[in-house]
């Protein structure tokens, strides 16, 4: 976990403290004590999130042609025995015999002092309880040993019942994308059979984590934005080009496990042409998330591309990219990248009842011989006794796969074909006269053919990605002498967009802001009107939450009709016609008009 | 149940039937049986939903000035003890002895054949078995007599354990409110403790239904946007005069108990005026409300507001209103309006560790007399012995209520305060020396004082919406002499604004109309584009879907740059330069400008 050259120190204590006086996020339920795990956002953090999440929506659904569904967030069981999660969507978990409080034994054996073991989830159960011993581990709550206890797979699923009585249990999800492939029956309608189609969704996911930590980093409870891209392996190719020239940082397997190994910055492109990047489709969108990402606010000197190693691969997963940023003292996964060929199809056709497949129209019908046999049971059952129904079995497996040596016994005189029934020390042979087997080769027309789409993956954590944006844009410096803090978070995610201020409420500049403030609310911006205090006290409480710019009606505008509009980074102010103002903010926020450009010719204040 | 005069028959079969078909809403998990009460929303459905919660975000926090948060679905059961969800959330629940099957006992019996009773719900539990009796209810599902079934009361929450074990149960929030009112101590600070202000939230809730029905009308996960305003019930008061000449039909309780009540047809004005509606603030968010569901597209010839009966009353809720919008062959409850006074604020305050007022500055600090004892207990104990203890204590009582008869002892020779300790034929009298009471008048001076805030809830439930907008735009007709239907949605929610088709996808018409298309992306519009099949039946299927517009590229588009414009509704086109498309598809969307004014002086098609 090597911390990028210019990372700063951990900035986690700030930021936590300053989510909860300026309204980003905070513990929820904290008159009652709060549950670990559980965060609730207040109006900045609502904003931001709602902003990012509509980012995301332009960029990978709208952007993309994809369709946005939303899905229950309980689904029933036979879901999850189908995906897989009721049996192995475990974390270990070890509880102190004397204090009760519950740990997840891979991570105390992470962090243990002296630990070199760095993925302790992939171990077995035993070994885990073996090292819990071996680096005498104490309970972090108490303090007593945890050597000889247990270690237990624990589900990470919330379970409920649906309806009275608890005939038909439910799981919370813990991922949006079953929602998804579950309805793909239906969902490929709406596509009209055709691939590639992409369904994204937005909504809630929900793990039971044993030990939640880092705020909203690691949650019970969280947002997630999942698109699963269909396509036909063979067919379709992604648009590779369009993002050929993106600058990225990828940290492979093999860099990882190499002695000194560290990441390399490369471009999409090359990474494609060296195969550093196995999928096409991984790579595309590596690309167009390393855009987004800058776009939208995140730190690029905090951030890079890490591949899955081989122990953390899912077995059904041939290639799979983490998007990490480095935020709370640690990279931490935003959002994972992952070909999943057509596992989830396949896993939902074997547990449900009905079809996950596309019909692949052929460019014209396709005609071919299938060979096959009707065996006379008359001729079979008195010649072969009880091994009759045995052998027409076997006559039918070879014609499917081996037909020629009917074909060979037809052309013998009185040709016969071996047929082996029972396997080992069991097995006999008999030889079928050919006229008994009743073999015909058909012709088969077909129009085309049912393919199980494979499924490319990009899933994002909403959650995970507002922290890293906040903690990117924190910043500390000195304005006339006062120590400030503040964010410097994009116009176009920042919560509010622009504070506007009567220099005093009184000789009409309270009336003439509150109405400027509607005017600008009108265009859609998100205004603060701010009338409390000294007017610096002002401006350092929008520079905390972030807000690109403030506006200002002092005694000149009541006069000429102008006011000052302040950057909240520079602090610099021009002044601009009041009329001018909803154009220019609009400008401004949708990064259209610089502010500097605004400044210019102008008179500083 | 009285249907509007000019309602259609109930539509419900076609509604569901068109939005399983076009992608607006299916039953979830269908692959697997379908799970009663969980609904999917399919891209159209997702769109539409979006729009809706987007212009309830704008009306009701934007405009407003209120706050938006975004808090857990998952919270701790102290929560709900506070809140009473714990003990009073139930349905009625009876279960048949034959086949196991549950439903709502109250429901059976106001649908029994010759049942008077409208409000079974508010009935005692035996009462309920009663009726069962007597109506001879009979099992829907099997056909057993329920008669002597036990009815029991089922609470509606979803529970869960959060972490391992069973010690820390929570449950799926019934309603978004209490991720409001939990959180106050914190949400005042962000309103800089100035009431009045609100606080919005658009999320999820649940309640476990012993019967869903109507599709996504009564399901058992729902999307909810509730306002909590927090006003000073003495201080704020409401803009009544910017509503008051909205025109309402009002259903008052009166009306309703009356042999022949009718709702009224009146203005928000006169409602106030004639006490019709009891709360100014009521009043006010029924005027806002009536509003915004013209707006987005509600037909107010099948809307209503009707008054709670008393007996609907929750017991803290002075007056209590619904919207209602004729729906599935019903009125179905669509928003509730709610004046809750200080309750949910009380009730937290007595179970949490935390501050549930705000601190109401007086304009001056205000001094006041207060008396105090301080009794002597070497005197009282000696004299009265094993009493002097409840003495002492009923001097501080008599201090606080009674202060005068202090003064009057004070002004007596020898004067004593007459006690008594004691109740009934255990009470005893006392007569203390004034000189032991310790009796003094302090002045205090208060610069203001700790108030709970009461809470004005407006509450809608965002699926009822999202249903009612479909089943009133649903319209069927005649195009070209083929059968049609149609959604009549407004430009504003429509899922699709605008569709794009290639009269063929061929000589360039195919990319010049999927470059058209991605102009139209760009500055924010949905899209659809389409080229498969008769260019009749592409309109059909965007009609279906309620796309107000569609653009076809001909081969008059590649010689003289224009292309059709077709309206929905009337399916009259016109041609307009392809240059000028973005533009006035947007101003068609946003409302700048009307179809009809497009088509005035051009030729039409």
């Amino acid at each position: 976990m090597v911390a990028p050259a210019n990372a700063p120190a951990d900035l986690a204590e700030e930021v936590v403290e300053l989510a909860k006086r300026r309204g980003y996020f905070f513990q929820s339920s904290e008159a009652y004590g709060g549950v670990a795990g559980f965060y609730t956002y207040g109006p900045q953090g609502a904003g931001l999130k709602q902003n990012v999440e509509d980012a995301w929506r332009e960029r990978y659904a709208i952007a993309e042609g994809h369709q946005e569904v939303d899905a229950p967030t309980i689904m029933p069981e036979p879901v999850f025995e189908a995906s897989g999660h009721l049996d192995t969507f475990d974390d270990m978990l070890v509880s102190c015999a004397e204090c009760a409080e519950s740990h997840r034994a891979d991570h105390l054996i992470e962090d243990a002092p002296g630990s070199t073991v760095e993925d302790a989830e992939a171990l077995p159960i035993p070994e885990v309880e073996e090292l819990l011993r071996e680096y005498e581990i104490t309970c972090p709550n108490c303090g007593e040993p945890l050597a000889g206890e247990p270690v237990e797979d624990f589900n990470l699923m919330f379970g409920t019942n649906i309806g009275p009585g608890d005939a038909s249990p439910g799981y919370l999800r813990p991922e949006t994308a079953q929602g998804i492939f579950v309805e793909f029956p239906r969902l490929k309608q709406y596509a009209r059979g055709q691939l590639p189609f992409g369904v994204t969704q937005i909504g809630r996911a929900y793990r039971n984590e044993i030990s939640p930590r880092k705020s909203i980093v690691r949650t019970r409870e969280f947002t997630q934005a999942e698109l699963e891209h269909f396509i036909d392996p063979e067919l379709d190719e992604p648009d590779v080009e369009a993002v050929a020239d993106v600058e990225v940082t990828l940290y492979s397997a093999d860099a990882q496990q190499a002695e000194d190994g560290e990441p390399i910055e490369t471009t999409i492109g090359s990474a494609v042409e060296d195969e550093v990047v196995e999928s096409d489709w991984i790579a595309y969108y590596l690309g167009v998330t390393k855009r987004w990402y800058d776009r939208v606010g995140v730190d690029m000197d905090r951030f890079r591309f890490r591949q899955h190693l081989p122990g953390e691969l899912a077995h059904y997963s041939s290639d799979c990219w983490d998007a990490e940023g480095y935020a709370a003292g640690d990279w931490i996964e935003m959002a994972g990248f992952s070909y999943r060929s057509d596992y989830d199809l396949r896993k939902h056709a074997e547990y449900a009842d009905d079809d996950f497949t596309v019909f692949k129209q052929y460019d014209e019908p396709r005609t071919t011989k299938r060979a096959t046999v009707d065996p006379d049971m008359s001729e079979l059952g008195p010649t072969f006794g009880g091994a009759a129904a045995d052998i027409a079995e076997a006559l039918e497996a070879i014609a499917a796969t081996d037909p020629d040596r009917f074909d060979a016994a037809a052309a013998a005189p009185a040709g016969t074909v071996e047929v082996t029934v029972g396997e080992g020390d069991d097995a006999d042979t008999y030889d079928v006269p050919f006229e008994h087997t009743g073999y015909a080769v058909e012709e088969v027309t077909e129009a085309g053919e049912h393919l199980r789409p494979h499924v490319v993956e990009p899933s994002f954590g909403v959650d995970r990605l507002v922290y890293t944006l906040i903690e990117h844009a924190y910043r500390e410096d000195e304005v006339d002498g006062e120590e400030r803090a503040y964010l410097t978070l994009d116009p176009e995610v920042a919560p509010t967009t622009v504070g506007v201020f009567p220099l005093m409420d009184r000789d009409g500049m309270g009336e003439r802001a509150r109405d400027l403030a509607d005017d600008l609310r009108e265009i859609g911006l998100s205004v603060e009107y701010d009338d409390s205090g000294a007017i610096g006290r002002r401006y350092r409480r929008q520079d905390e939450v972030g807000t690109p710019f403030c506006v200002t009606v002092d005694h000149d505008t009541l006069e000429d009709g102008t006011v000052t509009i302040r950057e909240r980074d520079s602090t610099a102010q021009v002044r601009v016609p009041a009329d001018d103002l909803p154009r220019i903010c609009r400008d401004l926020r949708d990064g259209v008009r610089e502010f500097s450009a605004l400044a210019e010719g102008q008179p500083a204040e």
